[in-house]
């Protein structure tokens, strides 16, 4: 028995408009261009002697585009997999991120760059690199959802995501000072088991009723693969995009490019294994060879040395595997948790692991290995933070870990049971995985056709 | 009765030799390096004091690659929706790129780049976007005509629209001095315009015939995604890569995130609003989530201000899918007018309003806004336009985006005649949208294939 | 018969295991970051008197991100063209190619990178570039392997492979001091060479019994493009990448695309040519569209000139059209070559046509053209080559292309003898091309989906 009715041509509507006008609104109020991008910077740069290569535009922009490909392309397709939700999967993606951003850069806004005096919200490249990275967490938590929700309810997902993220992000970089600009903690960590949660507590009992939706198919599997390969190549751009300039960008490059390489190696080495022929399954190519980037995402600036890196790519490719294999399965009948797309295999677990790896690697760094200077810099142990050890910052970031996984869950709970309200248009459990539900697949509305068809 | 024959076996080969062949003498006549391309580089950069980050390669090089994506990846897989057209979408963008890049070099090369004391045109990585750039409005004229015409045919379109487009370009650029750094008037506009006239005298009264060819299937909207993505993505680099160094990529960059945000919010909602059930229609959110990049094309690099850039993007994606719904089957019906990709709708329409847009925008740029040097900046009001008041600017930049409308019209209307021609191997009208006529389909050649079967 | 079994259940695992435990073993005892990547980059950088944006890192790190595109997703897509094996084409680039790198750095850093004085390797983000390089040479390889061989059988290819471009890169760019920046000679024909010859030892007589197997559909061509066209997209900055800062990289630029514009047209005019109704073949604009490419990695730093490119382009591309229509069918038959890909003309032989290409080139370079600095900083006539002339250059570039060429066929013969072994878990003849003998394709493992079913 189908009870639940799908329409939404009333709430979708009303919920982008009401939230895009919003936008408007508060960023004619509180957004503007900073130095860097203001038509102000021909004098700016005069009086402080620089030139045009010293904007930080020239410094991150090749990283920023190639983490917008990761978002839109990378999540997108990786989230094509389904035989009949491939649309769901790359253009509710979409949507989600072109909304998500916009809330993202006010959020983050008012947390890291208002300026008191005027009130003001002062953007650059900075901006829209962190806003990017903002909406990958609202997009793991998707790959948990993946075809069980509404668009309705993933801008609800969305709208609380940013805005735990923004709150969480804040305490963990701000209030505790720990060091993450890869997001192993606050995007990868939160963002997955904010959607584990919010899965957790939507369970479907009857889900089974979609099985003949669930899986993928040939194409499918090979579309998935252009997400899964713009996420692994760009992905020392994501772990680099926000770090210091010069050694540091340079050095979260080397370690990612390396994590990633053995990740590869030890899925599919283990992926082998656990097939009675030895065969290779698109699953763990698809995503546990991504691994070993979500766990340098915070020690990828540290000096873990390459072969540090490669030690955790190694083991990283080995645990995700093993979860999609073995864990699961086991949380979907034991824990009730349905996670379409393994997102507790790829970033909870990876995303955790790279937060205390990363803390481990803080307490023992030292001058002799970072240089005096060196250790300032990348911690950036300046001001209040001038004095702290090692040690205690290898314990915040311990603590920044634990704060990302808590705010990921009892945000994720609390969003669920919104959720759980029957006014969103989810499908019926008959339903999920079908992009019949929410696109118009069988007609086609090409202009020119409907055209001809007159 | 089919009295059309889609033989090309002599003129497409003799059309790309002849074609080619022209290229290289006219290259070996005309073309150099400019001096940051050239090996004297060296000793150059040690006269004029300058170091090898100076060179304008290292300012423009990440955004042109972009430009480049956008142009072979970006329109080429848009144009890949139709059910049985897909190579012929993708294969003929390729053809027409790669041979009017060569021509737009030589043209843009004679009216900006050429020396008048050697008659040489010295060229460097913005020849190479301007090129691209000129080749996006051969392409989008593509769009308009895709499924219709031969390659011979579209050859002759590449060669007249990139040589009207250097012309209207000179006129806008240099005779009116004014700004298009994203080409909202001279690429999308003129494009656009030049597509739609040229498919209008190329009428097909008999295109119903090709219905059953018409339309998408699920993977083949899947593949255009991964044009519209690619197009969307890169969009700020499109409409940063030749603003000024500093705050002119910058700012432009920003500005085309923001707007592009929007249009999907609003594309959106606007598709679900007109579907009985909300649903929503992967036309629409292939390519009117695009319109904001369009329409921000002019007045990126002004100080439009981040919620300027999202009012603009907000109204472009209504605007653009209320085009898919309504006016394009309307244009079909009594106008004449197949337009199969709907390019009225995205570049058309999106391009004359950002041309219009940018001329109030500019029309009331102030000192206090830009400071007086960034005004000047901007604006390029040096030598004879330095007393050029900024009304004076907005309505040149008016005047401009008319004269652009003018060149697609007038030109197309020409070119289209040109085309009428029985000469050139176009498909019957049962014939359109089906790669058969033009491409070997059913058997592969594959060589070793080939081999296999001895 | 049968006599094949493709079980790697534990082959394929303890390869992987084995080497990339080798892995971290070495890179712990041997790599280290360099002075650009390291911590203590910050005091360096004020000894030296240097500022963040002079890290090489700037200079290269946007090339180096399209070099990576276009080894795992030019290559892996470009793969996907037969119709069941999609998956082995994109899945086994991707591992060859992520285990490749590893071992290529530390080959290529024992030769080029090793600190006499600590025995440490010290690597940024040149030696990810020729990382990335050396792969591409077995990934061409892999080309004429296609669908012939074990996933374990690779791994040796790869192996082997690496070490070999290791020496016979020493060789040429070190002891003979070539140029080969783009690798015309240490890649394309190395590595085509080194493919065909274990094709070669590995003739299959009854490969016919696959016949059902090879061959393309509809769809599977369409991704394939996307590898071309990304391939294409990105070949500039392959060729530029470790080239000279400021002009060397500029001019590379220019080389390629200019080339790589000619080729297109020129292959879609002979593919049109050889077909009896004029029809075009996917096959060669997938593949000889990029011929002109591959030609120019030598030359591309040099002053061959614009329409020198272009005259490179034109050629190549019609060479290439030529080679999958005639040639490959032709060595199939007499010489018992069987290249899946066709690698023989899109990597040996413009590859090594570019190699000699560039060695006239180099013969003619002179003073006048160069600037005399120019000559000395393009071909690097420092030290003992000071005195070198150009027309000695020029031999020695040609000599180059030859060693490139014995490396290629010798090793490839001697590693093909070694696949002969009944060990590695091979497909059998009546069993190539197809995806199920090495991943699981019927039966999808999604987690889900197995929770499901319970």
């Amino acid at each position: 028995m189908n009870n639940k009715n799908t329409y939404i041509r009333i709430s979708l509507p009303a919920v982008c408009f009401v939230w895009q006008i919003a936008m408007v609104l508060l960023f004619g109020i509180f957004i503007r261009y900073n130095e860097e991008a203001d038509a102000h910077w021909v004098e700016h740069k005069q009086q402080h002697n620089l030139t045009d290569i010293d904007n930080d535009f020239y410094f991150r922009y090749p990283s920023f585009q190639d983490v917008h490909v990761m978002i839109f392309v990378g999540f997108g397709f990786l989230m094509t997999f389904l035989k009949r939700y491939s649309f769901g999967g790359v253009g509710f993606n979409f949507l989600i991120a072109a909304f998500g951003l916009q809330w993202a850069l006010l959020m983050q806004g008012w947390f890291h760059s208002l300026d008191q005096d005027t009130g003001k919200i002062y953007i650059g490249i900075e901006n829209l690199i962190n806003a990017d990275f903002c909406v990958a967490g609202c997009l793991i938590a998707y790959g948990a959802l993946l075809g069980k929700v509404s668009p309705v309810q993933l801008m609800v997902v969305t709208l609380f995501g940013i805005t735990l993220y923004a709150v969480e992000e804040y305490i963990i970089l701000n209030l505790l000072h720990c060091r993450d600009a890869g997001g192993s903690m606050v995007i990868h960590c939160f963002g997955g088991y904010y959607g584990l949660a919010i899965s957790w507590v939507l369970y479907r009992p009857n889900l089974h009723q979609s099985k003949h939706n669930e899986g993928s198919v040939y194409h499918s599997d090979v579309f998935a693969m252009i997400g899964t390969l713009f996420l692994w190549m760009f992905w020392p751009s994501f772990n680099s995009a926000i770090t210091n300039h010069g050694d540091g960008q340079h050095r979260a490059v080397i370690n990612t490019y390396i994590a990633l390489a053995a990740s590869v190696v030890t899925a599919v080495a283990i992926s082998s294994m656990f097939h009675s022929k030895g065969k290779l399954d698109m699953v763990h190519i698809q995503n546990a060879t991504l691994a070993g980037g979500v766990a340098m995402g915070t020690s990828a600036e540290f000096m873990i040395s390459p072969y540090g890196a490669l030690i955790v790519g190694f083991f990283m490719g080995i645990i995700s595997t093993f979860g999609y294999v073995i864990v699961t399965p086991f949380l979907a009948k034991s824990l009730k948790l349905q996670d379409t797309c393994g997102v507790h295999n790829l970033h909870a677990v990876p995303g955790m692991l790279g937060g205390f790896i990363a803390a481990i690697v803080a307490a023992f760094a030292s001058d002799s290995v970072y240089s005096h200077q060196g250790l300032i810099n990348t911690f950036d142990l300046t001001g209040e933070y001038a004095s702290r050890t090692m040690s205690t910052q290898g314990g915040y970031q311990a603590a920044g870990t634990c704060v990302a996984m808590a705010f990921g869950l009892i945000g994720g709970a609390i969003v669920g049971l919104i959720l759980k309200l029957p006014i969103w248009g989810d499908p019926a459990d008959d339903n999920c995985f079908d992009d019949e539900a929410y696109w118009e697949v069988r007609a086609c509305f090409r202009p020119l056709d409907v055209a001809l068809a007159l």
